[in-house]
C-alpha cells in the first residue's frame, strides 16, 4: 500500500519486498537439499540440481502469492514452482526438493532471513545517527535552554543535557536489539510437527549443518508456536520506535514557529512550501511520529498472536508473518528519517536564550528562593518570592528587576544577599552549566559505547 | 509486504494499489480543475487541458512515491509531475494545477474513493457470505448438535440456531457499516488551513460541484484534523472482522478432527496435504483469524492518531493513511476467504449428534432435574439428579440408563413419572427444535433484512 | 489501582465499583425473580423474598469477588450467598435464586445497567462542555490567530474557526453515542446456551417483563457471543477520547509558554506550582491526552476479544468484561476534566495577533502572490513574491514593507496595485473574518443540534 | 473495578494497591529525608521526623487520589499531608519535606517499588509453575498424542515434547525478565527538569544514599522521559504473558469433551457446574487467555506513551503508570492461576491413543509413503499410498489394514516389504519415542537453568 511504502526507506523496502522474501525462501530450500546431501540423505547431484533452480528471478512471484492466498499458504506454489524447475533438469531431484521440511520451515526461516538485512540497516544507522548527535552536543551542549516539564516551561538546562537523554536510549537500544536479535535469528526446521520425523536420524546433522551454512543460531528445537523469541525482538524494535518518537517529539516542538529553537534541513524540497515561505515542516519527525503511532499496534499484534494453537497455529501465525514485517519497515522508515535529519539539524542558541528571557526571569523563583533561604529561613523565603513573582507577572516586569527593588527595600536581606550575587542568580549560563557538567560524563560514557557498537557491527555482512 | 497481500483478496489489492491511489489522487485534480473552471475560476481550456493529463498510466508511480517519501508527502511530487505534463501541451493550464488545493485535500479524498471501492467489495461480498449461511440454515437447520460454553460442551441446540448466532452480527454490520460509510466518504477541500482562503469567494460553489462529480458527501467543513467520521467507519471495519473471526474461532473448532461437525470445502488444493491424507486445512478460517488479530490492532492506531495538532497533523495524520488501507485489506481477505468457504461448507449431523451420545446423557441432567422437581421438589430433584450422574460418570454408562434403574427402584417417583417420558427428556431432537422455533424468527427476519439491503447496494457502480 | 482512578472522575468511579456492580447483579436477581413469578413459573411471595434480599450492602463484596476468582466467576459465590440470605427467611424462595439465568446473563446485563449510568454521565457533560465551547466562540470568535499544519505557523485562521473544529465531532459523538447505546444496552437472559430452556414455555414473557422492568431493550436473541454492538459502542466511546484528545492536544500547544494563546482554569492549586511561579499545567488537557493514550487499547482489547467461542467464550469474554469499564473511566475522566477546564477557559487574543505578527507577514505570501498574479499573471507574481520572502527572511524585515519598496521600484506592477492595497493584504482580520464567517453557520447548526440533543437525554433518570 | 480483579490475583493485588502505593511515595519521602541528611543538606533531626511520619496508614488515602486528580498530580496532596503531619512535631522539618524532589521522582520510585514486589511474585511462581511442569514430562512424558497444526490432526508427538514446548518460553521469559528488571527497577531522582539543580552540590551524594537504602539501581541520569528501560521490562511481561496463553490456549483444546486429554483439577466448586455434571470449565486457562488478550494492549499503551515532551510528559507519562499497573496485575493473575492448576493437572494418556486410533491409521500415511520410497520410489510411494489413504477414508477402515491387503496383492512391494514391518509403522509409540527422544536434552537443560534461576531469586527479600 502506498502509505506503508512512503513511511518506510527504499532500502528497507528492498529487503523486504515480494521479491526478496521470495528468495530467502529459495535460499532456505537450497541449504535443505545441500545439508540433505551432506547427510548423505539426498544424492549430491540432487541438491546441486535443487540449489541451481533456487534464484527468485525465474519465478512469477506475483503468481506465487496469488496462489498461495488461495491455498493457504505462499510454501505450498513456490515449492510447487521450484519443483517443476528441477524436473525439467532432474526428474530424480524434484522428487527431493523440500524433503523433510514443512511450511513454517521455510518460511519462519526465510523472515529471519529478511529480519536480519532489515536489522542490518537499523544496526548501520544508529551507528550513523548516534555520532550525529553527539557531534551536536559538542558544538552546542553548553548553550542554555528551557527544561519543560507538561509542556510548560520549567528550568534551564542545557541542550547537552537533553541531548544525552535522546542518545541515552539510542545506544541502549542498540544493544538491546542485538542481544534479542542474537536470541531470535535462529533456523526453523521440525518438519510436519516439530520432530523432524520424516529425516530420521538425518535430522540433527541436516539442521546443524543448515544453520551453519545460513549462518543462523541453531536452536535447540523447533520454535513453530514458542514465538517468545521472535517477539521479544519485535518488542526492541517497538521500543526503539518509541525512542525515536521522543526525539521526533522534540524536534517538532521546539521547531514551531513560536520557539524556533531547532530546524530540519530543507534541501531539495524538503519540507518547504513556496506558498508558505515561512514553513520549515519536520518531515523526518513526520516520520518518526507516524512510526511511533504505529509501531505499538505491530507490537500488540505479535503479542496477541503469541497463543498458537499446538504445533502450528491457525491465523495468529500468519498474522504474526504479516505485523513482522511491518514492523521492521515502520521502525527503519523512522530511523533513516532522523539519521538523515541529525546531520544538518540547525540549532538556534541564539533563540534558546531568547525563551528563556521571555519568561522575566520566572524561571529563576526557585533559585531566588532557596538563596534567600540561607538568609532568613525557607518560609520566609517561598512567601517573599512569591509575593515577588506575583508582581512580575502582573507588571510584565522581569523577576530580577522586582527582585532587585524588593531588596532594596528590605532592611534585613540588603545586608546578607548582595545585589551583585542576587543579580548572577538569574544567569541562564549557570544551570545550563551545572545540567552540562552533570551530563558530560554520561556523553562520554555513551560515545565509548556507541563506539565499540560501531566497530563490531553484527550483521552487515548479510547486507 | 508479502503477508500483507497474502492475507488480502487479490480484488482488494487492485483497488487499494498504488497506481489506484495514485489515480484517486488525479481524479481529484480533473475534478477541481474542473470545478474552478465551472466557477469560472480558471479558464475552461485549461480544465481540459488538465483533466486529459490525469491518466496514471502516464506516471512513474514507483519514483513519485520514493520521493514523495523524501520530501514528506506524496502529493508534491505528484503535482509536479502533473504540472509538467500539463506545460508540454498548455503552458497557461500548468499555472492553475492543483490551484487552490493542499496536499491534504488530494490525499484525503484519494483515500475516500479508494475506500469507496473496498466498501463496494466488503457490502458485495456481505450480500454473498449471507445468503449461503441462510441458506445453510435451511438445510440443516434443525439439526440437533452440542452448545458449548467456557470451551466445554453444554446443553444441546440447533444449527440453525447457531447459524443464526453467526448471521445477525453480518446483517448488522452490513447497515452499520453502510451508515458510517455514508457519514466518512466525503469531499476534502479546505485549502492551506481549511478555509479555502485562496479561492476567495469561488470557494463554495468548487467544493459542491467537485461534491457532485465524485459522488461524495458535501461535508460542512473541511475535517483536516476532524477524522471522527473516518475514524468511526473504521471501527465498525474492526467490528465486520471481530464477528467475521467469531465464525472463523467456531468453524476451526468444529472442524477439529476430533469434533469433526463441519469441514470448509477443498477443491484444488485448498486446505489439503498429500503426506497428511486426513488433514483438511481450514484456510478460510485461518484468513479470517489473521485478520481478527490485526484489525483490532489497525483500529487502535486510527484512534490513537486522532489527536492531530491544529490545523493538520505531525505524523498522526500520516500513520492514519497508512493504517486505514491496511484495514481495509485486512477485513476484505477475511470476508472474501469466508464467503468462498461458505459456499461449499460441508456439515456433518451425523458427527453432531455422534458428539451429543458420547456424554452419556449427562447434557440432560438439568432437563431430568427439572422434570423430576415437578414431582419431588426441586431440593430433592436436584440431589437425585447429581447422585445419579456421579454414577453414570464412574460407570461410564448412559444417564438415561441410569435414571430409569433409579425410577423403578423408587416407588414414590415411579408412580409419578412415566419411564417413557423420562426416557424422552434424552432426545436431542426436543432441544434442538425448541432452539430452532426461538431461531426460526430471527432468521426470518434476517433474511429480510439482508435482502433488502442486498437490492440497494450503496457502492457498486464505483466498482 | 491508583492511577487508573486518578484518571477517571469520582462520579465514574462510584457508578462502576464493586459494589455498584454487584447491586447491578441483584437488581438483575430481583427482575428475574419477579419476572418468573409475573409468568406464574415462580411463587409471588418467593420473588418478594428474593428482590428483599437483592441488597448489596448485606453482602461481603470483597470476598465475593476474591472467590470469584478462584472458582472461574463472580457470579457463582453471589447466588450462593443470595441463596444462603433468602433461605434465612424462605427456604423455598431459595431454591428458586437466579433460576433459568446464567452466570453470563447476570453478568452481561449487570454491566449494561452501569455502563447505561457511565453513559449518562458522559451524555450530560458533553451537555455542559459543547455549549461552554460555543460560549467562547460567541465571545472571541472573531480573534484572528494562526492556523498551524504539520505543528508550523500556517495561515491566518480565526478562534471561532478553530472552535467549531473542536465542537463538531463532540456533537457528533453524542449522537453516535446515543445510538449505539440505544442497540448496546440490552437485556441478557439466554440461560445456559442461549436458548432459555430451563424456562420452558415461560422464557419470552419473563425476558419481556425483565427488559421492561430495567428498562432495557429486548433482543431477538441472546448475545452471549455476539457482542458487535457492545463493542460498537465502545468502539464510539473511544472516538469520543479521540476527539477529546485532539482538543487537549491543541489545548497544550497553545498554553505553551511561547505560545501562550490559551491557559486552563488554575484555581485552587490545580496544574499550578509555587517554585515555578510562571506554570500554568494544563491539567484537564493531561487528562484527556492520558485518556488518548490509553483508550485506542482499550478499543483494540474488546474487538479483540470478539472471536468469541461456542455459546460462551472462554477468556475473551472475561477479558471485555473487564476493558469496558476501564473504557467508559478512562473515557469520563477525560470528558469530566475538560468540560470543568472549558468553563474557565482563558483566552488571549493580543497574544494570538502578537504571534501571527511575528512571522513578519510570511503568512501573507500567498495572498500577495495571489493579488500579484492578478496583474502579471501567476508564474511572475510565485517569483516576485518568492523573491520578496527571502528578502524579508535574511532581513529581518516584514514582508509588507519589503513588498512596498519593491512595487514602489516596480514600474509595471505601481500603476496596477494600489499600495494600500497590498499593504491591506497584511491585515490579519481580513483572513480571519473570511474563517468566521465559513464558521458561522457551522456553529449556528452545531448549536441549535447540541440544544436538541440536551433537552432529551435518554439516560439521565438512571443516574 | 471489579474485573480487574477478579482476573489478577489476591496478592499482586495488595502489592499494587492504593495504600500500597502511597506507602511507596513515603518511602522515597523518608529515604529523600534520610539522604539529606547523610549529605548535611538537611538536619538529621529533620530527617526523622520526616521518617516517622511516613506510614500509610496515618493518611487518608481516598481524600489523597480524589484531590490528586483534581491538581493534576497524586505527588502534591501526598506531600501537603505529609508536610502538615511532620509539621504538628516539627515545624522546621516540614520545611523540608519533599525538599529537592519532583513529583515525578516520587511516583516513578513508587512505581518501581511496587513493581519489584509485583515481579518477586511473578518470579516466585514461575519458580513453582516449571517444576510442576517438568514433573508433569517426568511422569507422563512418553505418551504417544496427535500432534496438531492449523487445527488440524498431523502426526503423532508425545507428550514431553509438548511439555518442552510450553516450558522451554517461561524459562527464558524468567530470565530475560530478570535481566529487564535489574535494568528498569532504578531510583528516579532528577528534580524539576531532571539536573538536580535545587540540591546543588549534594546531588550525586543523595541519589547514591537513597539508591543503596531503597536497594534500587542508580541510573546515570534522571529517566523522566526515557522509558525505554521500564518499557523493554513491561514489553518483557507481555511476551510471557503471551506464553502462559498459549499454554492456557492448548489446555483449552484439549480439555475440550470431545478431546479429554487434559482436565484442571476441580477441587472445591472450580470450574463445575451441578446442572452440566459433564462440564470441567478450565478456569485457569480462562485467566490466562483473558491475560493473553489484555495485556498486548497494555504493552502497546507503554510503548505509544514513549514519545514524551521535552523533560516531563504531558498525559503520556499518566497513562504509563497507569497501564504498567494493569500489566502486572494481568500478567501475575495469568500466572498464579495456571501456577495452581499445574500441581493438579490431569493428564489421559489413554484418551490420547484413542484421539490417534481415531483417525484410521492415516496419520502414519508420510511414514508409510517413506518407507514404501525405499523400495519403489518416491514417486510410486507417494501415489501409492495416496490411493490407499482415499480407500481408507471412503470405505472408514484403518489405512494399515488397508495397506496390508494391497501389499498382499502387490508383487513387487511383497517381496520387499514384510507386512510385519509395514504393521510397524502404524505403531504409534515409534514416533513416540522418536518425540521424547528429542526433547530429553532439551527438558533436562531446561530444568537444570530452572533450578539455577529458582536458587538464587533477585526480589524475594521485597515481599
Amino acid at each position: 500500500m502506498i502509505f506503508d511504502r512512503f513511511l518506510a526507506s527504499p532500502e528497507v523496502v528492498r529487503v523486504l519486498d515480494e521479491r526478496a522474501f521470495v528468495q530467502a525462501m529459495l535460499d532456505f530450500e537450497a541449504a535443505l537439499a545441500r545439508a540433505q546431501a551432506g547427510a548423505g540423505a539426498i544424492p549430491a547431484g540432487a541438491a546441486e540440481a535443487i540449489a541451481a533452480a533456487c534464484d527468485a528471478s525465474r519465478f512469477d512471484v506475483d503468481a506465487i502469492v496469488v496462489e498461495g492466498g488461495r491455498v493457504g499458504t505462499i510454501a505450498i506454489p513456490l515449492v510447487k514452482a521450484l519443483t517443476a524447475a528441477v524436473a525439467k533438469i532432474d526428474a530424480e531431484a524434484a522428487l527431493v526438493v523440500h524433503w523433510g521440511g514443512t511450511t513454517q520451515d521455510v518460511l519462519d526461516t526465510a523472515q529471519v532471513l529478511v529480519a536480519r538485512r532489515a536489522l542490518a540497516l537499523v544496526d548501520r544507522d544508529l551507528s550513523v545517527l548516534i555520532p550525529a548527535l553527539l557531534k551536536l552536543a559538542d558544538a552546542h551542549g553548553d548553550a542554555p535552554m528551557l527544561g519543560r516539564t507538561l509542556m510548560q516551561p520549567a528550568q534551564v538546562i542545557s541542550l547537552g543535557f537533553k541531548l544525552a537523554g535522546w542518545i541515552a536510549p539510542l545506544v541502549r537500544a542498540q544493544s538491546r536489539i542485538r542481544q534479542a536479535g542474537a536470541a531470535a535469528l535462529q533456523l526453523q526446521l521440525g518438519g510436519a510437527v516439530g520432530t523432524r520425523a520424516a529425516m530420521g536420524e538425518h535430522g540433527d546433522a541436516v539442521a546443524a549443518t543448515m544453520a551453519a551454512s545460513l549462518d543462523l543460531r541453531l536452536p535447540p528445537a523447533a520454535w513453530h508456536t514458542q514465538r517468545d523469541e521472535l517477539v521479544s525482538l519485535g518488542c526492541e524494535l517497538g521500543v526503539l520506535a518509541g525512542s525515536l518518537g521522543k526525539i521526533a517529539r522534540d524536534i517538532s516542538l521546539m521547531a514551531q514557529g513560536e520557539v524556533g529553537e531547532l530546524a530540519e534541513p530543507s534541501g531539495g524540497g524538503r519540507g518547504g512550501s513556496s506558498a508558505m515561505p515561512h514553513k520549515r515542516n519536520p518531515v523526518a519527525a513526520m516520520t518518526a511520529l507516524a512510526a511511533a503511532v504505529r509501531t505499538p499496534q505491530r507490537v500488540a499484534a505479535l503479542l496477541a498472536a503469541m497463543p498458537q494453537e499446538h504445533e502450528r497455529g491457525l491465523g495468529n501465525w500468519q498474522a504474526e508473518l504479516a505485523e513482522f514485517g511491518g514492523l521492521l519497515a515502520s521502525v527503519h522508515g523512522a530511523l533513516a528519517a532522523l539519521t538523515l535529519a541529525a546531520d544538518g539539524l540547525q540549532v538556534f542558541p541564539d533563540r534558546m536564550r531568547r525563551n528563556i528571557d521571555a519568561l522575566q526571569g520566572l524561571v529563576f523563583a526557585e533559585a531566588l528562593a532557596m538563596r534567600a533561604a540561607r538568609e532568613i529561613g525557607k518560609s520566609d523565603a517561598h512567601h517573599w518570592v512569591e509575593g515577588l513573582s506575583k508582581e512580575a507577572v502582573s507588571s510584565g516586569g522581569h523577576l530580577r528587576d522586582t527582585a532587585l527593588m524588593a531588596l532594596a527595600r528590605d532592611e534585613r536581606l540588603r545586608a546578607r544577599l548582595p545585589a551583585a550575587e542576587l543579580a548572577a542568580l538569574f544567569d541562564a549560563d549557570a544551570p545550563a552549566r551545572h545540567a552540562s557538567a552533570l551530563a558530560a560524563p554520561q556523553l562520554a560514557a555513551l560515545a565509548a559505547h556507541a563506539e565499540e557498537l560501531r566497530r563490531d557491527p553484527p550483521w552487515q555482512t548479510h547486507l
